[in-house]
């Protein structure tokens, strides 16, 4: 016998067939209609919010944590206006990618088409809730939902909700689906439905990813850590250096774009860490160093653990490197393949850079908090890929797809 | 302590690191090299072959399998007159997929990049080692070849020609690694090499097949069953419908993209059915179809497991329908999302079937055979996957690559 988790994703999948195919039209009137609902029925959201949130507090849950649970007005507002936007994003579904016509006269044709049934495990925020089923409809997919436990009265208002605006739009409603246990088998199961799930996007910190890790057996797309260096190079501009590693580092420190690793060349050291030292110290920011940073500005030891380390806060790694190949070898030794900076006026150390560092984003003299599906013009962001399968970097509806093939003949056999 | 499979994996990941930015021309003088060698050192290599042959027939191997494993000198000339067609082929290396200009005054690039290590498992014809590593080396990717016991000693002199030539070009002599002990735990620990293998295709039986699915938590790209179905509409031309079918099951009954199910819609099963099947029994096919069918021909009963299974040899399935829509259904049904065709002169059929029907190729009016990366114009394949994420349908060079942005900048940061 089916498991109540496996006939969702059998749900799932018969919704899918029909989203494959649904004009853009119609989709775009499914997301217009959920956005409007949101809005309109916002107090009965609102009101479930408030019994998750009374019982997350009961239940201890305090600060950015709580705060990450709650809905409000303009909370609403924003979700809303996500799932407009979306609307209004080109649909990718249909594109044909690229064609041939063979010697044979077979006419073959690459089309972009939707994955089917995209799963997504999220932790407590409910906004992903419509963010996450938003995306899946705009490109197609059905939206198989499993949310933390925290927020399962506000996921069930904005699923409902999104449920019927799928209905109205002449939509199944199983084109969104919240998993209405959030019980920790139930992610398991998910993780596990190889027959219906296309794809598993995983929405959390590290206990959700080792659970993937130990579980899953579905085809995953990690949303990975960033443990991300700014490379500033013997040919630098310093002022460009210092505004850089500043705002990579202090412009929202608990991201996964923001910087936690500086790495020096030895001929600027000495003139760039004091000066950096000293506004990243001042600005609240730790730092831990080798030798001789720890030479030019009072800093604490690191280890490699601290180079490994994304902190997520207003910690810093600091390395002094005698040349751009150590440089590069320092950073594909700790990178985890998200996002990777050299500042530099030297073309061929640019060059060097942007082909031997082994990322999905690599930046020359920017900030790595552009590493974002908004910043890059996506319109709308799943997450930020960290592996290298299927899609890197950040995520929008594009890789949400797969494609096929068409083949179009008139009776060619093979000899 | 790293294991023996650790250490390659680490030696794997660094020999990627130099081809991912190595040359056209140096990977392909590195093919060439290799194609030479295995054509001047033939008798080292049919030396290593007899030994494996005589193991082989001790442990009882024989007919198709003892072929498999067997080499003469024009198989070897194939592998030699392989590696220079990938050396011909473009490089699907640096290309750039997309780009655009930000409103900040980035620059952003998605440019084509190797994977990194693409470990291969495969079973035990020895000519897959130089083909998979030609693949694998002209796309820029480090390749770790895992083959089976039979077949170890020609693998050994195979691969360490190829790593030869590697040399020869200036290339690590580890572009191309050999799992140099097959033991069945070898085939376990390179599916779970997390941090060294980028990507995992394993290319063998349903045996395999499981064990990565037990085993594996590398990124994989299954290789898989191919169930094809050709639906035969009520606007076929019989002539054509009756060419193809005949073509999809007897051309080579043995591969996946061999036809194993015939659907007919009903308002040509009377015409059709006992055509095709008087054609295909002659052939010496055994027939196993529905009430329908079985009411126009003779044959045997077909089960839901009869309509789910890939024969691999002269035996299918046959299914009459009552119209497009169960015909999409029953192939939906039953498909491994292989191959699946339409034999139609209806335009609105065909555009429904190739939209609805959910397989990596769709073909109209023409063969299941043409599903294969040389006939497809790849000009070298490594197999056909069966899954979404990543590739679909043949895999050739461009399969074996992933991409990663490179976002040019003069300063500019995130206010």
């Amino acid at each position: 016998m089916a498991s109540a988790v496996e006939e969702l994703g059998q749900r799932a999948r018969d919704a899918s067939r029909v989203l494959a195919s649904a004009s853009t039209v119609v989709k775009n009137t499914a997301l217009l209609a959920a956005a409007d609902l949101l809005v309109d029925r916002g107090p009965e959201i609102l009101d479930a919010n408030a019994g998750d949130l009374a019982a997350a507090e009961r239940d201890g849950l305090k600060g950015a944590a709580l705060d990450r649970l709650r809905l409000d007005d303009s909370r609403l507002e924003a979700m809303a206006a996500g799932l407009r936007q979306v609307a209004a994003l080109p649909d990718p579904i249909g594109e044909v990618l690229d064609g041939t016509r063979r010697p044979n006269g077979l006419d073959i044709q690459r089309v972009r088409v939707p994955l089917g049934v995209v799963a997504i495990i999220y932790e407590n925020r409910p906004n992903v809730t419509s963010d996450a089923a938003g995306i899946c409809l705009k490109s197609g997919n059905a939206a198989l939902l499993r949310g933390s436990s925290s927020a399962l009265e506000s996921n069930r208002v904005v699923a409902g909700l999104l449920r019927e605006g799928a209905v109205k739009a002449g939509l199944p409603a199983d084109a969104v689906i919240l998993v209405d246990d959030a019980a920790h088998e139930t992610a398991v199961e998910v993780m596990q439905l190889d027959e219906y799930v296309d794809c598993l996007i995983p929405r959390g910190g590290p206990s959700l990813i080792q659970s993937i890790h130990d579980n899953a057996t579905v085809p995953v797309i990690i949303d990975g850590d960033g443990n991300c260096h700014v490379y500033v190079d013997a040919a630098a501009d310093l002022d460009v250096a210092l505004d850089i590693v500043f705002n990579a580092k202090t412009n929202r420190p608990g991201v996964c774009n923001a910087a936690e690793s500086l790495v020096v060349h030895r001929d600027v050291a000495e003139a760039f860490v004091p000066r950096v030292a000293s506004a990243l110290v001042e600005a609240g920011v730790e730092l831990r160093g080798d030798e001789p940073s720890r030479l030019l500005h009072p800093m604490g030891t690191a280890t490699d653990d601290d180079y490994a380390r994304e902190f997520l806060g207003l910690e810093m790694s600091v390395a002094v490197v005698a040349d751009l190949e150590s440089a590069i070898e320092h950073v594909n030794r700790f990178s985890t393949g998200h996002t990777e900076a050299i500042v530099t006026r030297d073309l061929d150390a640019a060059r060097r850079f942007t082909r031997e560092v082994d990322a999905g984003v690599v930046i020359v003299n920017a900030s790595t908090r552009f590493t974002d599906g908004e910043r890059f013009g996506f319109g709308a962001e799943i997450g930020t890929s960290t592996q290298k399968l299927h899609a890197r970097g950040p995520m929008g509806l594009r890789e949400l797809t797969t494609y096929k093939y068409l083949v179009w003949g008139d009776g060619q056999i093979v000899q």
